[in-house]
């Protein structure tokens, strides 16, 4: 299992990892199988999506945003319930195939973490098996 | 590596691919593993949900037009961030159980392709892992 | 494959099996490897999300409560499909991956089964692979 740090610079973004956990997979010289890429995180999660006009990860925040706002019935002290609600809706976990040593990507897909509550540095575990 | 191809008809609706996995899962010939259900698109995502009752369908779609409907603060220039959220809210990845050659779905449990963009023809990619 | 059951008390609520999915991998044996966690069930789902602060699961409730309202466009008969959105959002399926034998989890993460239309009586599936 290989581990990827990824220090965050603001309260909420998305950072492509798409070619770190590429080169995971090149080190653990699987040709055909799957990548688990998974987030030990609770107010961080890892999503797919496209990867080619940034306004797109632009539009996925402000979105977030109005789905999982600051709400007054929240009770959990440490005041960022919307940050571990958003990590829920997109998920810990991604798995993606690997066909002929590469990750079976869409053309415009890339491998996101997103940051719920930072800046902070985190950690994507990635796990890459045969079969 | 299996890949599963779907012409949808409508800019949203969902699709139910159960039966074609479970071919796939079938050409495999594994018996006990896993079955990773993958869509390599943006604006289109794979989930699980009740086979049973149509409406269930109608119901989703009308939920997350609820949840992402187009926003002035969004900069995309296609148009399509709506699309782009819920393929992130539904996600890209689905991995089910395989017993005794099957899929282990629940009684009214089916796989369905979410076209949030649409029509057009889409993939998805089936691979079957043993253990 | 081993399959959980856990009986649910109320019609929303969040239930830590986190103990009970160590509990298989343990009995798998597996060393180094992935554990799928997957839910039969369209109105049921399962997350990975704070395991301190119970008030974290209140508030995850409280969220998508405001999320997926009850809708007077909604259709399906049985009243519950706010359960059945609810349960694509969280998700069917999540995979953890496990090193030295052990579910590799943040500090503060735990695995939830997350009932939507309760209570009722569920079932968790785990198959746990090697790799």
């Amino acid at each position: 299992m290989e581990t990827i740090s990824v220090s965050t610079d603001d309260k909420q973004g998305f950072y492509d990892i798409t070619d770190r956990v590429q080169s995971a997979v090149n080190a653990s010289g699987v040709i055909e199988g799957i990548c688990l890429v998974f987030c030990p995180h609770t107010t961080a999660g890892v999503t797919l999506n496209e990867n080619w006009d940034k306004s797109v990860q632009h539009d996925l925040a402000v979105g977030l945003n109005e789905i999982s706002p600051p709400r007054s019935e929240y009770r959990h002290g440490e005041g960022n319930s919307p940050a571990h609600l958003k990590s829920s809706l997109m998920g810990a976990a991604q798995v993606v195939p690997i066909d002929a040593g590469d990750l079976v990507l869409g053309r415009w897909q890339g491998i996101y973490i997103c940051e719920f509550d930072g800046p902070r540095t985190r950690k994507i575990h990635v796990r890459v098996l045969e079969g």
